[in-house]
């Protein structure tokens, strides 16, 4: 490999951490620069025209969109496969993916992490407590309901990890943020999957820099990260003033 | 091939489009069930947990979201390509066909098509002519400028035709329903590009349908469309009693 990859986005991005698990499971070197959502620098923009995270830089090549980028990592460095090889299990794969990233994003992410720390951490704004109570007791119970019986009582959904468990996984880690944790005498099947996936020494890897980027207020991240061994880049695109306190959840 | 494939979704959706076009080059034959966005019946929402359109079902497959399904129909049926061959190249291509489906889709479908159409045709709701005009003059020119230097002077962005230029073009189709049309003196490679590919048979072959779907009253346009030998299914997911006049547009 020519050149070391290099990844924008924070370590509590759900999206993020999908790319940073096939990274890892791969064993593909990487470099990150944690920036904050919403903070990124006039530099970002121009690297990210939607103004999301992550972004993937290899050389000349700026990639958007998780979903994307994983798909280039599988066709750049295809061992060990992420995807079902038979056509028909990966399409389920990719609308699983897909499934995870539109409705448990709009739910668990928008609707209760950022609901009970973004909006407060970034924006000094309060919690709607109604949207929170919504997506917890309404809203994601609908998406358990739907991923209770496609879920195997053991091992992963087509047999090999594949990238349905790690988005599917990635977003629990975010629920878990906020303090919810799928009821196991509900949701059994869930809840033992989402535990076994967290449990995968990538993801356990990346929680250490996860549970301290939460309790780390933004301008701080960097150093400490830097100390406990992250594997940052020398520079960043994150916007270079922000006034923040620490992320209070939950 | 087992199945006849299926696809549930109306000729006015820029993302069913993108599936008939792939469906349409690859030479695989469909039939389609005219439903209109937000309209499907109790089935449907088993069939579509988004309960958005199109679904494809060939056989026990059920498949949602127009990325995953094209994806799903390039892996079936390889010939012609739609994806670049080299891996960096169709990263791009994923990308694009993204930034079309998300950026284009909030601008063209939601702030544009929707706000002129869809909103006084389904929900008897007025237009917000300040989304329009912001969409119009603001949110799409920011999208042009970004795609005026990635788009070729001639031919199509990578080589051969992709699932790029299919999905890019496929939304434009749209802004024309609303009488959008990009200058092609401030972006000259768009426009000609835009024009280029909607002349393809295959998306000319669909504009006749979107033609009469946009002129025919809901309930008669299964009718109608079966009567121009539109690849109808024997039934519909749509309900039943839907009492609304003609799209207007403009």
């Amino acid at each position: 490999m020519a050149e070391t990859l290099t990844v924008i986005g924070n370590y509590l991005s759900p999206y993020v951490r999908k790319v940073l698990v096939c990274l890892e499971l791969k064993g593909i070197p990487y470099r990150i620069d944690p920036i904050a959502p919403f903070v990124g620098n006039e530099d970002f923009s121009r690297l990210s025209p939607l103004r999301r995270i992550p972004v993937l830089i290899e050389g000349d090549l700026v990639l958007n969109d998780s979903t994307v980028i994983c798909e280039y990592l599988q066709d750049r460095f295809p061992a060990p496969s992420l995807y079902p090889a038979d056509p028909l299990e990966r399409a389920k794969a990719r609308w699983l993916e897909e499934y995870a990233d539109s409705y448990l994003g709009d739910v668990v992410i928008w609707r209760m992490f950022f609901q009970k720390g973004v909006r407060r951490f970034l924006f000094n704004q309060g919690t709607d407590e109604e949207v929170v109570r919504r997506a917890r007791e309404e809203e994601l119970p609908v998406a358990l309901d739907y991923l209770e019986p496609r879920l195997p009582g053991d091992g992963w959904i087509f047999g090999e990890l594949s990238i349905a468990d790690i988005s599917i996984a990635s977003f629990f880690r975010n629920a878990a943020f906020v303090r919810y944790q799928v009821d196991p005498l509900r949701w059994p099947r869930t809840a033992a999957f989402v535990a076994r996936a967290l449990a995968l020494p990538a993801f356990a890897r990346l929680a250490t820099f996860e549970d301290r980027t939460l309790r780390t207020p933004l301008p701080e991240q960097r150093a400490v990260l830097a100390q406990m061994g992250a594997p940052l880049t020398e520079t960043t695109y994150g916007d270079a003033a922000p006034r923040y306190g620490v992320m209070r959840l939950g």
